[in-house]
């Protein structure tokens, strides 16, 4: 008896990864794995409703696997250190998060030796390429299967072809495609496909109910997120907590256009209430706390970070070097700040730390100088003009 | 009979300068030339009210230079092309304007042959070590007086010094510093001399008096501000035109936290509705029209430039050369974009552009792919997956 | 009667670009138009030959098209300006060579209007990756062809082929592959293929003659060579020459190692006289006239410019950009550069340009300050290390 | 009865240093502690006759203090992990000396509780800044004094002023300024004051005695020297070995022409043989190992770190998150290289690692491809030149 070749499927139980499971157990012949690597989106009742479509679906196995916990110690908190907003917008909610699907994907089909593993990716988007090379870099001798990219097939081809393997239910076609995340939920629909257009309020998932201003205090500890409002819990749960408070103010939404790991322009809009609170808080604690030296060179790497997070190489080494080097530069990012909310908007009022440089023992900015003198500064403004100055004088004699 | 020495002094009608006018002319014995270098922060009104102070003060001469075009063509558009803001929030505001009054005091100086140069900075700010600087690279040879930074006076020993000289007017404290000019409006006062606290309402220069939202259509050609909701009109007007639209919404407020030249941080609040209005509108049409390597060397180069603008190293030759790198790349910066308006907040609804290389002919993002296939793709990851997959094996054959 | 479609072919003459003749024309139908660029690296003697060979193959026409003044100014010229050296070893000889090459074959296949364009490169190298984006870029409805590549014949099933087809000529294999051009030799064979072995003194395609030292000396204007011995002569006249001069002494010679565009490591042996002693002239000349700031700045995008360079990547426009800048730079780079050449190895002896900065009118390092005193420099000092000072004061409160 | 004040005086023996204990004890009545910190450059006997010369001269007390092991430890071993050479050129074997030196006499003076620190440089150099930088981070409390700066003696006003204490000693004034450490040797005479001569062979502290080439090899393990010619020792041990083994050839000789603290272009002869093999050798090694992007990152963060410790700013937290960093990288870098030594000349041959990525497993640039196709390669090279095939239609559109 000759076995079936087995295949591992990243599911989401949407119509494309459901037309794959038929796709490839009953034309194609392999036994069916399907897998659902959940990083703080789903809840419960989703999770297993996705389970029980697998199986009604007739996969050999359905696997859920949870990284919320993983995705923040190996990924969300390089991006909170960091500040990393691409192109000074986007927190890189979907791009962080599928890219540890990618690698849950294929180190659980190493794990059960799968010979082949497919995503539902069309050939259209940046998911593909992270899917492709998660899956390559980790499992290279497995085959990758992408059906749908590979056969072009409309929504309406799908559906047909479903229901001639007898899975006749309604597929949805929601006017806005989302994703939603525990970094932030991804908006695309007609708007974000043209350049002109802004996103309508109903396309948002979490409407405007807020209307009074608050006021909100985040913990830190070497950099990582430990209270809200002065109650202790960990960083997993100051995001969750603070995205239910800030969300409702319709905070955290823009329109993020950026370039694609294919070379095209894209343009997606996005609500990610607690990253970008967060992230503000955390730059302006960093802004009181670290040298200048430190501000410029954790830009120059997080950047580059996001970026190649971005285009798929989240397991290039340097991006563990770029880890080690943002982590150590928090031995003294702790303190409280303090944030306003306000309908659609926030602002960081302040800051608390004992590592804060803005100390008036030393002198205040444009107020009193105790630790240096006029002639100090003479002297250092003389010197530090000296270059320019010998230029200046040069280019008049070759003039 | 000895002739006196010239000095010029940058003077700005306060206290500070005006104590300058008395102590260089009377204690020093110099023939004293007051000049005043407007870069669009002075009415007329105001521009003839320190004239008079001048004279009466007992200056030899006093000139008014007006520098806001040059500002804005030497300057400004620079900033513009570049999306500078400081830490990622501050438009340089205060900045960009010292210097080019300095610039301007020391050439005016020189070409009234001066024997010193003066300004009334103190010794606990930045300002002192750009007029510092500017004064020595562009005319070595002048002496530089600091009356301000060496003497260390208390605001009522120079009162006092002053009405010793008959000077009895009355010097009005206010709650808050305001420095206004063309680019943005510093605010500073108590609460941003402490790390914790906000700027109350009644702190910011424009109070905020329009609740109904608006929608403002800007025009960019060749990176440059050209219209204004259709209008065509000069940058300069444009900026004028959007800072009158937009301030009495209340946007373009913040606090900056920076390392200022002498070392100390500092803190500072602005409004500056127009700035921040442009860099975003500009960096958005710049996101649909320039190439992915194109936006990433133009921000390691403008956050340089405004590094070193900041520093007060403007005439670096390495500015030149960055200017001519900025405008460079400016050649399919043309376009509109048109920005929601509101309270507090605004957001940039989108663009139109020729150039825009978001163009559905070539493939939607995420939708369609017309001018590559799923196979190409694919053969895209697994090259660019090469070297990381090859590290990987290695490794693995090393443990 | 049905036309033949046309296709281009970049010839070399060699055994792959031979078989590509008679496989397109025979086996595929095509018209075939040959083509070979010159880019410094033939003699008139060799280039005939070349167009013997290709018209015995039965080409339609076949076009020699002299690159080697555009290769210099369009590409030499910024490698220079930008002392450009992969890896700090390389002076991408061959990497700007090919792109170039393959530029002026897509544009005369795009003037001819051919429907196809093919090369002869294997799946294996760089020069393919080069080949095909600049056709794809610059004639994107054409059909790129490549026979070796996705046939994958061996060298003996190519000269069977050939000889099958009438052409049975002696295809020597040399021991080493070599690529001659105006910027530099490569040198690839046994040796480079592994990681350990270095190549023996018969494998440089010039063997060392002189043994006695000798002078040279670079006239630069604006960063362009501009004379050699004080005789002044066109730059690509000076690189002509100055390889004529320094090649006998083995000068020049090395091996690279380096990251190909398809991610996996290679190591190519170079002769590189001129270019190696010019970088470092040019470079020395720079480091007395140019600023800091200037310095680092140029070799930040110089060394993107290579690096883009090498991938291919030569129409990018941030290339355009770069280019602009690096050119701004070079106002002040005039000047002479003595060099001492001695077997193996040369040093740059010094410079001379009434636009060095060296200048002992204001202080001699380590001898004199006339600019400056004791007192500016402690000032100087003191406000330089405010922060850090601060920092440890603050560490230490901490502890 | 009065305590006298306790100064720290960095000492070297020579004239400066010798003057200032004279001055500081006798003319201004401090008690004087001299210190002497090894970093490697000095014998058992100089030291011997440094502290001797120092307690004639009246010191109160004289330290030697060894720190050839921190220094590498602290220092040069991130020197190596960068490959850092300034300006492309000098291992800063000076300017990374100096820092330790200034460092190891402020901890030195407030362990003993000075109540002042003092240094014999120049105004016109470097090494002032270091010293003054150094003292005032770490012991800002502390007076910091600089006879020789302030006072701007001549030699020969220093000589006499010693004659007239009673110190009638014979001031040999060297033809060249030699200073010598572990990491190098620097030379400075009346060639380096010009802009054109180079230094003559007699200059050199090491006489090139040897004519036959030698092969050497070097271990590393982790990025640290741990071997040489298969031998285990040390780090320090192969820094002296192979200076020995290689300063005879006249190998790692140079000119440095380079931007001083204070603005000035300055030049200075080095003699370093060992770090110029070193450095050659493990970068070679690494670019066998290292990612492309860890290349590119390293080398970024290493030549700001080289820059940095140039200026005096080694104490700078932005300096420890690097040093981690770099150390972060370093986990492959483990291997051989052999190098090839001859007169005035080197070059490396070879590596040999269980980490290089040069592996012919999965393809060998230029001659194979077993873990890609052709297709493969032809879909990179299409989606990868997406962006500019786009660029370049819109363009036209344009026209």
């Amino acid at each position: 008896m000759s076995e079936k070749k087995k295949v591992v499927l990243a599911f989401s139980g949407g119509l494309d990864t459901s037309f794959c499971v038929k796709y490839l157990s009953e034309d194609k012949g392999y036994e069916v794995h399907s897998v659902l690597v959940d990083t703080g989106g789903f809840s419960d009742e989703e999770l297993k409703a996705i389970e029980a479509r697998a199986y009604s679906l007739g996969v050999k196995s359905h696997a859920t696997i949870s990284k919320t916990a993983a995705y923040y110690d190996e990924c969300i908190k390089y991006l909170i250190f960091g500040n990393i907003l691409k192109n000074n917008t986007y927190p890189l909610s979907v791009s962080a998060e599928r890219i540890f699907q990618a690698i849950a994907a294929a180190e659980f089909a190493k794990e059960i030796g799968a010979a082949a593993i497919a995503h539902g990716s069309t050939g259209a988007g940046n998911d593909q390429v992270r899917f492709d090379m998660a899956f390559r870099i980790i499992m290279p001798e497995a085959e990758i299967i992408t059906p749908i990219r590979d056969m072009r097939l409309s929504r309406e081809a799908e559906i047909e072809y479903l229901k001639s393997k007898g899975v006749d239910q309604e597929w949805h076609k929601a006017a806005y495609s989302i994703n939603k995340g525990l970094w932030g939920t991804s908006v695309g629909g007609k708007e974000t496909l043209t350049s002109n257009n802004y996103l309508p309020e109903s396309a948002f998932p979490t409407q405007v109910s807020k209307t009074e201003a608050e006021r909100v205090t985040l913990g830190f500890e070497k950099g990582e997120l430990c209270s809200l409002n002065g109650e202790a819990m960990s960083a997993v749960e100051v995001i969750q907590k603070l995205t239910e408070i800030a969300a409702p103010f319709g905070i955290g939404r823009d329109i993020h256009v950026g370039d694609t790991i294919i070379g095209i322009k894209g343009r997606v809009g996005f609500e990610a209430a607690a990253p970008l609170v967060i992230i503000k808080a955390h730059h302006t604690l960093e802004k009181h706390v670290l040298s200048e030296q430190q501000l410029y060179w954790k830009e120059q790497l997080a950047n580059w970070y996001g970026s190649l997070l971005h285009k798929g190489q989240f397991m290039e080494p340097v991006m563990r070097n770029i880890e080690t080097f943002l982590a150590d530069t928090q031995a003294h990012v702790s303190g409280l700040v303090h944030i306003h909310l306000a309908p659609y908007r926030f602002h960081v009022e302040g800051i608390e730390s004992t590592y804060d440089l803005m100390s008036s023992v030393f002198g205040s900015y444009g107020e009193m100088n105790n630790a240096w003198t006029g002639d100090d500064v003479r002297g250092f403004a003389k010197v530090a003009s000296n270059q320019v100055m010998i230029y200046q004088k040069i280019s008049e004699l070759n003039q």
